[in-house]
């Protein structure tokens, strides 16, 4: 099944205790696609600047990601992004950012996108998320990432889009942030109570868990990593394999999304083992389900 | 096969945002032997004054644990802590301490305990812990817990007693701050290094993981409960209830070992629920074989 994803593409500068990646490519829908693209064919939406020096079809090529939806902005920049990450490395401080094109209106969802069944409207202003989705005749399962400013300062704004979705994806704090609930399980329990099926909890090196509408629970560790060099794409690669799986079954019970959530760990491990995509874009997918195993036998009692 | 711990007994006041205990049982003693009497007969050695105003027989009466090896110390008085917990209570706040017996000489192994084959040697200073250690004739399988004082202060005496242990259990800031490294896949390879053959990282909320000389890994998620009133005593009773499965089973291969810190994991959910040791004091064996397969079912894939 068709999957679409609506995010960001930028030229990033990452700052790790292991160097400096500077002018990299970078953004949500970028590492989203990689990741996706193991397991289902993408479609990525998104806005760049003609100043960004990136050649997608270079990026992807050899990979079922359909480039028809990156708008190139005459008169516009790329959005830019410059942060570091310090000590255990769990959480990056943004040192620079110039939203530039993110600031205006969202890309046009091309026609031939319309049919998408699988949608992540990767991080952005929950209006514009709202706006991209308007654009999708009859999606079958949507997922949505979101952040602390959308939280704090555009609300009613998501929580109107939360109606609206099958899933959220966000990190620990956030989950907190947006329900005033220390303890994550109460917090996911208030989060499904807002609207979607489905709240998916990213915890950084600590793994992930998932709640839904059902009683449905699943928790899952991190991948034990003795490599982590840059952790920047890891929620969105994760995202991606996630929902790659997902469009590839065509299935989004619970067995589906614990294998998914499972999918999403692996392959998030690997990103964050390089720079930039540098990683993703060596990888296989055979790489990717021989650590899925190496997981499996690593949690399983 | 028997089980002896030795660790303190005390008089604890705790502060959450669930309300206060004051003057309530505590010590990582008490809830290490409540936790591993579910699974295994255990010894507990301890020293406490005479102002001691707990009856031991009558908190551990049905459950099987030998009492002999509480000292009641004339002329000196019981270990005290005052703590608190704040926001998602990760971790305790210590507001008064009042070591006491615990800064004293330890207490003697009594005789009828020296053939004990486990053996759990829970917080306290290294050299004593060694001392304790070198009363037990020929242990199988030793154990210990250690915490950040004594890696700050005391430790050429800690890497002394890592050559002597079979495994060390500590949490992932204590693991951190013993080996200097941030990530704690590499933490935990270093501190094989020092001479335990098995490492368990206790991470709160997150659950726990463990490596060996041997390659083997595990991790484990937490178990998700909503109900979190009190965490003190987790650790000790997550430590009580893995090593009295793995005296029960008379193993400690990687298998039993899993198993064992998937039991150590749903004992100390049961003992957050409520303050002291009052949830622990209710629970059942059945009670914790129910947990372990919820457990099983939130984290298989």
């Amino acid at each position: 099944m068709p999957l679409l994803v609506t995010g960001s593409v930028g030229i990033d500068t990452v700052r790790t205790p292991f160097g400096v990646s500077e002018n990299c490519l970078g953004g949500s829908a970028i590492y989203f696609s990689m990741a996706a693209s193991f397991f289902s064919s993408v479609r990525l939406v998104a806005v760049v600047g003609p100043d960004c020096p990136f050649d997608l079809s270079r990026t992807f090529a050899g990979k079922d990601v359909d480039l028809q939806g990156v708008e190139v902005r005459a008169g516009s920049r790329t959005f830019r992004w410059a942060g570091s990450y310090h000590g255990p490395m769990g959480e990056a401080i943004t040192d620079k950012v110039e939203l530039n094109v993110l600031a205006e209106h969202p890309p046009q969802v091309p026609a031939g996108y319309k049919d998408s069944r699988y949608v992540f409207l990767a991080n952005t202003a929950p209006a514009l998320q709202q706006k991209l989705l308007e654009q999708i005749d009859k999606p079958s399962f949507v997922a949505a990432d979101t952040m602390n400013c959308w939280i704090r300062d555009h609300l009613e704004d998501l929580k109107r889009l939360l109606q609206r979705i099958d899933a959220l994806v966000l990190n620990d704090g956030e989950a907190r942030q947006l329900t005033s609930e220390a303890n994550l399980t109460k917090a996911a329990k208030q989060i499904l109570q807002m609207g979607p099926a489905i709240v998916i909890i990213k915890k950084g090196e600590h793994g992930s868990m998932m709640c839904d509408k059902d009683g449905g629970h699943f928790h899952l560790p991190g991948f034990p990593t003795g490599e982590v060099k840059d952790p920047t794409g890891a929620g969105d690669s994760f995202a991606g394999a996630l929902m790659g799986y997902l469009a590839e079954q065509d299935r989004t019970d619970l067995e589906a999304l614990k294998t998914a959530i499972a999918y999403g760990t692996v392959t998030a491990s690997f990103t964050v083992e390089d720079f930039s995509t540098q990683r993703l874009a060596s990888l296989t997918r055979a790489d990717i389900d021989e650590r899925l195993e190496a997981l499996r036998k690593l949690t399983q009692f």
